[in-house]
């Protein structure tokens, strides 16, 4: 049975990877697709999120926007790894798919109070705050989802601060809202995706399948890997945001690791930084599992697989 | 014309005040009442509103629940000062009135987006979360706003914690939020209310209004100046909440001074208090402003004047 | 029987006249000078010392350098307020009186181990560094100190943050240290020297005295007038520092009051701010008490009478 | 020429096989042994310095006892890892050594103002509250170290918090004060120290050595031993503070990494942690390192190497 999953997304080019293999693997149900502010705009993301749309062909997806800024802190976008739009590199078809007229915060609701109880997994790949704002004005949604698995944090280094990873800065309250909530939650965080490099041997093989959207994914790695080599010092992109629906998909595709896990808000150095604890083995009903090891060539092929069936 | 406004509360006994004096007050068209986790749970709240509206006859506003807990701290209520039932006191009537079927994020929302821009009040008297969700939902709700006149903060004493205040105490991060939007803001802290004691000249003046209501405002007076006494060494209760409606109806009731005005969120001993600058002169384009100088009469003759109105 | 106090201090203008007042008041008995950066950096702050101690005819107190930095916060100094040198208006006499070779800490320690028990008052006028290191160093002598009577802090608004006073602020973590020891202390705060105020009537009391260090006097207030209409929107000069010792000397001078008190460490808004409780009466043993209200005319009384007494 | 040393240190099972590998070894010149706070208080951990000081054979060295308690935060202690006395498993002989009279505080700074510049390294394996004192006591020391190497911190995960480790935790706004120093300094952390495990190999060839003092050593590791399973879920002891004295003897016992290095102060979860900011190459006169990997057989053949000297 098809895996349902609502993917809450900031693109930005591993978004965009992120989006089509969930449209392109047959195990996964994309419910709806919900923008929020980050790696660009909220009208930038949410125009991206859309432009993929037309490239991967999704037609049938609810797709509405979220919020524009953080609850707290003031927005602070990821211009240098994602480019003006947000998702620099290839030429960006015009959107053909109309935008849902709710808040991405009432579809995110209205989905979970509507499918069969513990059945939705939640995917976020940005800031937390429409997930946020959904747990808080409707605290039943809660007890529905079957799983939070999101792309954020990170329980060694980070990348925008010495520890903190750019999705849970963006918005810590969302985050320390969202990570202790007691539903299941898996964070896919820098510890996993920073193996989801997108070596020249990765590229290649996405390049041989020739289609459009295999094409559109090479020019988003490319430019992703000079933007990454610029600013982070890799030698080839980590593409995160693929790890989180990879983890829905195929589970043993990651290995991971109950430990508590809470963010941290107040610190001057580690604001934003998650904290999981693992000093001891983690207590009997711990919800939180951190991502530690990847199958890379498993990863790599969900991707193409994907991509192959999409076919275009 | 009258003032427009939405009120925002946990009823609370000084919020029953504030609903009776905005229902009775000719100058307040009362558009909505929203209700928000405060002086007692969601639950008994919204039940307390209704029932309140019951004893003031009010029959044509919409009343819908909000938020059930602040967005990142933990639910606290005030039982010590309100009792079990949040209204404890007088004999609470069945409500008759039914619930709006809308969040009350929503209707806020909506109320906002439909009336003309810059005619509508918000008027919080409980922790500001259900504005704040607003805010962050539908940003241009803040430029379509006339005012936030919210009772709620100081900037001298707390009564929470040492320099806090239980509204913006019950939730620091909403109130950064609200208190941190450029719409005009009348933060109405403790700094005033202290000064509306309901003194026995009071109390005698409401019981001679002789009627139902009188009669209820008089049993709850009864109760929280018992609470007051046993928990915060006041002779005469502070009757917080109709200092924000009376700011509305008559401005003169009370003086205030611009000063910047921000949210403590970090501090230990300090989270939640209200931080007002006035070491130099409000720079221009303050939006803020704190009361400072209650007419005591005046406001005591506004509350009466209600009673006197509503009837029963 | 004289009042035996060490004076730790920052000269500064407001501790000039703080050490003018100690060395003329005959219920004074001083015992040592010490040094602490501040409204300077340490060698000026010291050489302003000694060359005030020539001005008073000083010559039989031992003056010591302290701590030339705060323990963990960077070192700010307040040039906009008391000049380039530390003591601008007046010319400074060139020094006759050596420096004791001993650090402050040491000289604290050793005159506070020597003496008998419980008859010695700190009283600090900078930054609380040199005492919270002697504590720390030999905690013995916070049974040995009759009090510690301190000028800094404000229980209501601040002058170097909204809430935080420059000597506090100065050094945040040692003024917790030495708040929160168990020994007697009374904060003299901003609250009690804004009433300290040199009005034109005091100025012209003092140059009446008509000595060189009633003249030197007048000029400090006047350099200080000026910086204080500039900076902080003062007509007249708050001279703060002898408030402090004029509380040991007369303590009818001022009215105080005993509450908890605390320093805030960790706030965004509010570090170095002193936290007193107010909400409800001192528990019992309660060993802190603020400044309330001073008594002008005793106060300035004091003063003039020491002037006169030095003569010169 | 052997390496003049301080060593600062709370013995603490680690910190008695520390000072016999300092005692022991023939390039280490032990100048000085001070003591402060941390695994017990201080008069047990001095004590105990002046028993491991017989159990040696250390007759010349100056040992001084330092600060008794933390600067800012309130004292605790490690019985749970160290027992009621501090160093229980071994029966401790009466300290012949007398106490030098001065403070820690003065040892270090007597010293180091003593001894030629640059030639003098620090070795803190405790609370860094008299270095932190000495450095602030009297900052022309900090020109004067050759290097700090302490033991102490983490750069992952912590052992008394998530992410904080004992000795930083036990004073964190001393520890930001020794790291934040310009001198050269080597944080030889739980991400080495968890190297040092104590595995029964290591034990068998230190009790094959035959002598008293490794006899003592033994009984020392088997206690910690039992500690270390109950509390920490190691299977073999980690023996800490040694390895910053490998480190002084043989720097290829370990490799280390340069990076900027900070604690935090006012994080909720992680005050007290160790921040390295790993995200990019260390930039251009960097003093700070943190160890990485430890040489485990070079490591613990120097420990046994100094026990067959020390004879006994």
């Amino acid at each position: 049975m098809a895996k349902k999953i609502i993917l809450d997304c900031d693109p930005g080019h591993d978004d965009a990877v992120a989006l089509l293999l969930a449209h392109g693997n047959p195990e996964i149900d994309l419910l709806a697709v919900t923008t929020v502010f980050g790696n660009q705009t909220l009208d930038k993301v949410t125009r991206n999120a859309l432009a993929v749309a037309r490239v991967a062909g999704i037609t049938d997806v609810p797709f509405a926007a979220g919020c524009a800024r953080p609850l707290v802190r003031e927005i602070e976008t990821a211009g240098a790894i994602h480019g003006e739009s947000g998702l620099d590199g290839p030429e960006l078809p015009e959107p053909t798919l109309a935008l849902d007229p709710r808040h991405a915060v009432d579809l995110i609701i209205e989905t979970l109070m509507t499918e069969e109880p513990g059945t939705v997994t939640l995917v976020p790949t940005g800031a937390l705050t429409n997930i946020a704002m959904a747990a808080r004005k409707e605290p039943r949604i809660v007890g529905r989802v079957r799983e939070v698995v999101l792309m954020g944090g990170a329980y060694a280094g980070g990348n925008w601060a010495p520890k903190a990873e750019f999705n849970i800065l963006a918005d810590p309250e969302a985050a320390h809202i969202v990570i202790n909530e007691p539903w299941p939650l898996t964070m896919v965080g820098l510890d996993l995706t920073h193996q989801a490099l997108a070596t020249p041997d990765v590229v290649e093989r996405i390049a041989a399948v020739g289609t459009g959207p295999a094409r559109f994914v090479v020019e988003l790695i490319e430019f992703f890997a000079q933007a990454y080599e610029l600013n982070q010092y890799f030698t080839a992109p980590p593409v995160h945001d693929p790890c989180a629906v990879a983890r829905v998909i195929d589970p043993a595709a990651m290995t991971t690791r109950y430990a508590p896990l809470n963010v941290e808000l107040t610190g001057t150095l580690t604001r934003g930084m998650t904290v999981a604890d693992f000093r001891a083995p983690a207590p009997p009903g711990c919800t939180t599992q951190v991502a530690v090891d990847l199958d890379h060539t498993r990863f790599w092929n969900l991707v193409i697989d994907a991509l192959q069936r999409i076919g275009g």
